[in-house]
């Protein structure tokens, strides 16, 4: 079948999943004599046909189809190509049947196309653009799957007749197609929703409103070990916190130049009688130029570095809500550096040693950069000052290349008011995924009328770095739950120790080991249930808890216990004192104990 | 002249501020014989009286008022009482040309009065109700003091002419005269909006909105201060963080009640298109129902404590904001706890005492509980639940009784829903305030239909207890402030250390200083300037710095730092790590202090 050029079509991948559209079109076809055919295109894992059945398939019949499919192959039928003028093929398709094609080809002949063309392998014939393989021997036997059936329109349109799409994975090599079902699985275990319904992390209701999490008991503790380390992490850097409300008078919008222009990205304005409008904030900048507009500043002053982690609300629409990754409130690790043109290369590489000094914590494979430049032909779409961004650019780069870390260049892409620069981290599924975006801003000073006196005496404009290296708590929380698959280190844990007496003569010995542990503030479970042991450590696993103390009477009669860490086999007996000394080097030094290359210190 | 009855008439107090009031005009209208006067009432700091001056007053005329004052005191001057008919005394005032008098008289008669009284002392006369003494030489001499002068509306309204009010202080004694005073020049140091200023602790601005504080680094400081010592309180308590949206759709305040009978206190709604109004939340609670709601809940589970420093808003008319006392955004120390029957009276106690724990730590004094309870006549204010109210009444007086703190009961003022309980400390005008509401609910269990399974297998309804012993930040901080005058102890203080290095070449060990214990995260300031070593003490201690470390060449060569701490004269040398580790002590238990009666245990 005919298709658009695809820069990938001389790929001999996308060859073997285009010519393997044909095999499993043919193969069904054998089973299903009468189906009507619509689009086969290949696809980035590997590719689909979409049939119009008298009879529905059903995956019952998978094996079938791939085992008629692996005949194809091995009969290594050549394809063959030929061109037929429109008339002729509309003809030929006519006659065959196949109504969806010779709708399609009409419409290429409205487009003002004059000829198609058509590959045939063995006894079946496709309209098709190519390119294919040589024959169907080139198809690796032990690469494709037949994956699962969908329904889907045809052409997208639901006034249109349902058919039956089926999907088939192809890859290169088996080891390819194997590894693919194994990240695919494990991104299906670790989806943050399903983890987040099983481990209580957070839920949506339907009376509080889509995109609006509420964050249970389990997930709050995340949220707050990821605020509490990042309040630390900014404390020794000289941040300082701010606190501002969620509100504020629709003329704080003009001036920052969000109204009117991103109106339709703000919750609608709550109109209150005799005074303004008043808007949900969308962003934390307008409230932090007004904390520094309270008073003049001074060189000596900066940088000055005003960080919150600030609730904002931005009015997506609900089709394109999706968990954590996209929702109406979030809560953003936010900060705003305002420093001199002098500290600016300085402050750009702290900035961006921080964020890499976390994704090095978090253990976050293959991150880099995605620096976003403006286009000085495009006047209407970024501040005119071409000076301004000719010295941001460069120090920007310049401090990328110092840091080594690798990066891509998006020209056209950055803010209106400045360069824009993206940290990306793979996914399990290999995605590279944005974690965070720091920009640089030389706007918003002028519009804010933001000054300080300079050593001359005179008022200078200070630059803005607008900063939040975790993101918000739900993106950032979205993709560290996948990441660690649910299992957070004993730092972060909503549980960090479950108890597990083995029967209930050592019960006073197990509530005991609890309440010296709330004393110290870790947070501690014990099964007094009459659960037998097993299913108790079995529980503790599933809720992926990482320190399990089994606690029987040798252990309480030595005073010791015997821990079962978070898939390790191996068990450990340590007096209780030694257990307490080495939860409090795990809580902290932040040690990711849940990544099996850790080493854990011997406290 | 007369007066409406008073409670406090008969008193002695009451009769000296009385026959002041007529001392004072008396003594005025020597110096201003053609004064019109209106009204003189006693007032619970003295009096004051309204007057018309053709020529006005000036503070400068006070002592001279002040000695006529004494004089006619020394003259023991007798109060004679006679009755007029109201048309007498109209001919009688007309003639003196008190036309203010002349149209209350006439008012007075209007409402059906046919006489009224006068009282003379001396030469003057004035018409009164009474009560008064037998002869001004009862008067204090000596603790009196004519206070300041104040525009005043006749009739408070400001279509009326405007009267001079001249305000006296006065007492029973010069004591009670001086401490009055001396409070009342503290509260006015200790303001918090004023010290809000100077300490840089927040902010408002025209641009975010009035109502709506902006709290700056420092402020931001106590504000997280005190969040940490909640959280560490509560999580030793056993209570659970949730962190839940600012907004909800319209539907669930028709749920909680809230909409439409107290739509007035909410801010107004966002109107979204095609979906649900939202509000912004006022209040916590049907958002931690909603957590509760997630799935069925056992007995095991409770008492559930779901706590949040939840932000809340509330539309308060423009006109009523004061400071932080009274605000639109409200941080709330929150928590509901869901618990049965059997375990509401344990739950009480545990709440109430946590309450007077903080308050003891605070050293607020007086501390005293005011019970808000049902009046059963009024159907109409209060949820139709006679056994309900009479159980949950009985709980709260019992709970109350066993902890022995001084309560007084309030009939007829409990909220809609269940009694309610007022935490109140005096203030340093010896005013009694609540600092905090705890709230017993047995109503909105069941319009949010929320329920338990018993140990019998059956559904329960559970009990809500709405507790916030910290209120809000707001008004608690501004408590705080005005309590502590600005001086928070080390813990809590925005700058904890500040470092004095007394000339240039110890600046490296003055650095090392900072640098140690920003390392152990505590806040810390260093004074480079070439200010005078002097200059930079008085400075610190402007700022309430707890702790200023003076550092010289001696505690350079020795490793030692001299601390001079806040308000206090001795001065004591110490070494560098007994130092650190004084303060690592004064955080971890949160020692307060800045309360010269506070022992500092040695570290």
């Amino acid at each position: 079948m005919q298709e658009d050029a695809n820069p990938l079509q001389s790929d001999q991948l996308y060859k073997i999943r285009h010519s393997l559209a044909h095999v499993l079109a043919q193969a069904v076809l054998e089973i299903r004599p009468d189906a009507k055919l619509a689009f086969g295109p290949p696809i980035d894992i590997g590719c689909y046909y979409d049939f119009l059945f008298s009879e529905p398939l059903t995956p019952e019949d998978f094996s079938d189809i791939e085992k008629r499919m692996r005949k194809i192959i091995k009969e290594k039928q050549t394809f063959e190509e030929r061109k037929l003028s429109i008339k002729d093929a509309v003809t030929y398709l006519e006659e065959d049947g196949q109504n969806f094609k010779v709708e399609y080809c009409k419409e290429l002949a409205q487009k003002g196309e004059t000829e198609v063309g058509f590959f045939k392998n063995g006894p079946f014939e496709d309209m098709c653009r190519g390119p294919h393989l040589e024959h169907t021997g080139e198809i690796p036997p032990n690469a494709f799957k037949i994956d699962s059936l969908a329904g889907a329109y045809w052409r997208g349109d639901e006034k249109n007749p349902q058919l039956t799409r089926v999907y088939c994975l192809a890859f290169a090599t088996k080891d390819e197609l194997k590894d693919f079902q194994r990240r695919r699985e494990l991104a299906k275990e670790r989806d943050h929703r399903k983890l987040g319904k099983e481990l209580e992390l957070f839920t949506f209701t339907d009376s509080v409103g889509p995109g609006l999490p509420l964050w249970m008991p389990k997930g709050t503790v995340l949220r707050e070990e990821l605020e509490k380390f990042a309040k630390e992490m900014e404390e020794r850097a000289g941040y300082q916190r701010v606190a501002t409300p969620h509100i504020a008078k629709e003329e704080l919008y003009h001036t920052s130049g969000h109204l009117p222009y991103y109106a339709d990205t703000m919750f609608p304005p709550m109109e209150l009688e005799g005074e303004s409008n008043y808007y949900l904030k969308a962003m934390n900048c307008p409230h932090h130029h007004q904390i520094y507009l309270t008073r003049p500043r001074s060189y000596r002053e900066l940088p000055l570095k005003l960080a919150e982690y600030g609730s904002c609300y931005r009015f997506e629409p609900s089709g394109t809500l999706a968990g954590l990754l996209r929702v109406r409130s979030l809560s953003m690790n936010d900060a705003h550096i305002y420093c001199s043109l002098e500290q600016l290369h300085e402050q750009l590489r702290e900035t961006f040693q921080m964020a890499l000094d976390y994704y090095a914590k978090f253990k976050f494979e293959g991150v880099q950069i995605r620096l976003s430049l403006h286009d000085p032909a495009n006047k209407e779409k970024y501040v005119d000052n071409p000076e301004a961004w000719q010295f941001s650019e460069k120090v920007v780069r310049e401090v990328i290349e110092d840091l080594g870390t690798p990066y891509i260049e998006a020209f056209g892409e950055a803010a209106f008011y400045g360069p824009k620069l993206d940290f990306q981290a793979r996914t399990l599924m290999g995605r590279e995924e944005s974690i965070s975006t720091t920009q640089l801003d030389f706007a918003q000073p002028l519009s804010f009328d933001l000054t300080y006196i300079g050593e001359d005496g005179k008022e200078h404009r200070p630059f803005i770095v607008h900063r939040a290296p975790l993101g918000t708590h739900e993106r950032f929380l979205a993709f560290l739950i996948e990441h660690l698959g649910g299992a957070f280190p004993t730092w972060m844990a909503p549980v960090q120790v479950q108890v597990v007496p083995v029967n209930p003569s050592v019960g006073d010995y197990a509530e005991r080991i609890v309440s010296l542990l709330r004393q110290n503030l870790f947070r501690v479970d014990c099964d007094h249930t009459d659960k037998s042991f097993n299913k108790k450590v079995r529980e503790a696993v599933t809720q992926k808890i990482p320190n399990i103390l089994i606690v029987g009477n040798n252990e309480a009669e030595a005073n010791t216990v015997t821990l079962r860490r978070y898939c390790v086999k191996e068990q450990q007996n340590m007096s209780l004192d030694s257990f307490v000394a080495r939860l409090e080097l795990l809580r902290k030094d932040r040690i990711m104990d849940n990544f099996a290359e850790t080493e854990i210190p011997e406290a």
